[in-house]
């Protein structure tokens, strides 16, 4: 630890990223971005804004932008909240809209951020185990807590609970913020936006980062209670008054009015979901059922890390993540029939085969 | 307050940006934009980046950008780091390279973020007054503190201090952070880059938003000793993996590498800055000495206010700002030839002329 840093610093544990190779002739299934690319209008729309008026800094507020978002999923600006990615919007969230006076609660198979998020801002926190079958159980979480945070689908599983849970849910707990991190919503589950206007107390996060192909972009916003969106401004304002680009504000416009893109893109997503998981089946795999662009697989007779390492040297990049119960599986994002097949040749060639 | 926020937010007193109007007749100069647009290189790099492969993720170490700036300003990439604007840099620097045991020290007016980031981390802190002549004392940094800020050029005076003070501040506080905030170095001042390898303790911060004309696209980074660096990567590691989109990272490496476009463009700035500062005095304006593109300017004869509502009504914004010993003050962008004569002219229409 250096002498200048602030002692919280030493005591930080970063989240590592899945790795982000350099090099092309690589099949990258690690970080559950979209195979195909975002939608032409949006390229156009930043493409157009490559201009001197880069020399002038964008709108603070990104409201047209917020205007598109509100329109699309039927609700109001005052309810619409954007930043950086959503990595950022739920670090703001995890900052404005969390007690810190009781433990915040989460899944112990989850996204990886929410315990850095926390460590970061010193708030307490809890892992609620998933059940045997890796399902949310939403009834655990109606103890104390400082506030929630539920990816749905989840990450790094694919499992999605009802709006019905978690309706039960914010009711259960009227005083707490429940964060749902939709990340992956658009490949088959059902989006807690509409819960939104009944509900004071949820908050859905978003991202352009999957199911609209603009990882690159950096874009991911809330919509929420106008007094959610309030606490997530005072911070951003506290922080960064212009955390998103001209770029990133036309591109992500676009990109949110091309509804039918969006649906083409996942669309082939999901059917190409349904096909590899039936191949992987033959193979021996357990498969986690998955409502997002990736499946989590465990082999009975491979072990995750060799299966790890063979794809490697293939170059196909899968993910062994950190979470304890989940160490021997792997998690894989769907690309194209293409890509997926390759995956499937490689294992072939690795010795797996149809039974 | 909303039930659900952290008890912290209903403390905060949000940054209020300088304002950014969304019609086009308007003469902005007030928050200290180029009047000329970006290098048209980066304006070429980030129109080749609108492509599918903004699918994927960016580096997270954008190593080829710090690369780039390593170079650009002879030091190495291990002692860069790159950030969302400068403005979210100088946060994760107020974060991670300041002791929270004593009060931080920044002059009582400078850039206005600095004590917004010490309310957002608990950072307790002390306004160091300026001298008579609103400039810089360094001999008054050199109490006992938590770290230290000091904009240089300063935000809002202009007024630029030696590097040879600096160096001497750096020896008499070697266990506490400098953070040398040089958003407007290239318009007359010299930059402490090269006294970081000198001194472990100097942090210096620049941005694409001034000199670079690249406002729009939010681009900051900061160089100093490797364990500086590291402190900032952990924090930034634990709030966003991904600050910077692609096409941010490709077009400020294009915008850095193209000194030229740099040297001619701030050039002429410094240029109008010597011939308006001239006619300015002649309207018997006091106008602060200026090594940044703006000039802080008083009437002894017209009230702030007034001066502020009349070129308003003629569609020319200029910065009233609130630091209680400037707001008898203006600060004016510097803009084109042009668009100076346009202000002279439109104080002249409101009764000020040349004695």
């Amino acid at each position: 630890m250096s002498r200048f840093w602030n002692p919280l610093v030493a005591d930080l544990h970063p989240y590592i990223p899945g790795e982000q190779p350099q090099f092309t002739d690589i099949l990258k299934l690690n970080t559950n971005e979209l195979p195909y690319g975002p939608s032409p209008a949006a390229l156009e729309a930043m493409k157009n804004g490559c201009n001197d008026a880069l020399r002038l800094y964008p709108d603070p507020t990104a409201r047209e932008l917020r205007r598109v978002i509100a329109a699309t999923y039927g609700t109001t600006e005052d309810r619409v909240f954007v930043g950086n990615g959503s990595d950022e919007v739920l670090a703001h969230a995890f900052r404005a809209l969390i007690s810190p006076d009781a433990p915040m609660l989460f899944a112990d198979v989850s996204y990886g951020f929410y315990p850095v998020y926390c460590g970061l801002f010193g708030q307490p926190y809890r892992e609620i185990p998933l059940n045997e079958r890796f399902e949310i159980d939403i009834e655990s979480y109606t103890i104390p807590c400082g506030g929630i945070a539920i990816a749905n689908p989840n990450a790094n599983t694919g499992h999605a609970v009802s709006l019905d849970a978690l309706s039960r849910l914010a009711t259960l707990q009227p005083d707490r913020t429940i964060i749902i991190d939709e990340a992956y919503v658009d490949f088959g589950a059902e989006s807690a936006i509409r819960l939104t206007e009944e509900h004071d107390n949820i908050l859905v996060v978003q991202t352009l980062s999957k199911s609209r192909a603009l990882a690159g972009l950096r874009v991911g916003y809330a919509i929420g209670h106008p007094d959610l969106i309030e606490g997530l401004i005072r911070v951003k304002d506290s922080f960064n008054s212009y955390p998103l680009s001209r770029l990133a504000q036309a591109g992500a416009a676009a990109a949110i009015a091309d509804e039918g893109w969006l649906e083409h893109t996942t669309g082939q997503v999901m059917a190409t979901r349904g096909r590899f998981v039936q191949r992987m089946a033959g193979l021996g795999f357990d498969i986690l059922p998955s409502c997002a662009n990736f499946v989590l697989v465990h082999h009975p007779a491979h072990q995750a890390s060799t299966l790890l390492a063979g794809l490697r040297e293939r170059h196909i990049i899968v993910r062994q993540l950190s979470a304890p119960r989940i160490r021997d599986w792997l998690r894989i994002t769907i690309g194209t029939d293409e890509e997926m097949n390759r995956l499937i040749e490689a294992l072939a060639s690795m010795g797996l085969t149809s039974r």
